[in-house]
């Protein structure tokens, strides 16, 4: 069984925290824990806009505080973010995130991320093969 | 893009939540969405205590909010929880889930459930194959 406390990672496993401006994440699992997915809570800077396509990954956002908005950029359509809202990019959607407030976000990747990704130009992460 | 909202389901999608006596989850993802793991955001009452077992399944579950404690029967050893803690079975671990106060969980499941699954006696669930 793995315990990890996300309030201890923030104040002694930096390594775990992984920020760029206007965002933050905590890498609560990797893919070197063998779960199938990773799963992180990350944070989206109020004001902040961000565009995004994991095209090599599924990823699903459950928002947990905070309010913005999510617009699928094959359709057009957006949708509001506000607690409880959950979306899901089951077709590696390209998408623009919004944060009205600051979001915490409680996200899930298959496959798992390893922590060697970077955000491509592209707004991906390449398929990193875990080499742990 | 799947998007989906817990309020809305609660109110009007009721097929969405299961309950027993003592906990209910919201199925925000299940296996019929392809994501490869689902996704639940689950009640556990204050007071009560739970003893699970998913022998066919890997289980993360983080604490949003509420207090108790999770003990590994394999080893005895017993964690406290409270918002922010997170734990992974990575070894399909037996353990009894305790709820001080009500806990609310954010959980994801490889494989994913399918929503055809119950409990059996043992505190496992089947394995279920997709037929959606």
């Amino acid at each position: 069984m793995i315990v990890r406390d996300f309030n201890a990672i923030v104040k002694s496993e930096r390594d775990r925290v992984v920020s760029d401006a206007k965002w933050s994440s905590v890498r609560m699992l990797l893919a070197e824990d063998k779960m199938g997915f990773s799963f992180h809570i990350t944070f989206l800077e109020a004001g902040s806009e961000h565009t995004f396509e994991y095209k090599n990954h599924f990823e699903s956002v459950y928002c947990m505080q905070g309010t913005g908005s999510i617009t699928d950029l094959a359709t057009g359509e957006t949708h509001m973010i506000r607690p409880g809202v959950m979306y899901a990019l089951d077709k590696h959607d390209r998408h623009t995130l919004v944060a009205d407030e600051e979001l915490v976000m409680a996200c899930c990747f298959n496959p798992p991320v390893t922590g060697n990704e970077t955000h491509q130009e592209d707004g991906s992460y390449a398929l990193e093969l875990e080499t742990a």
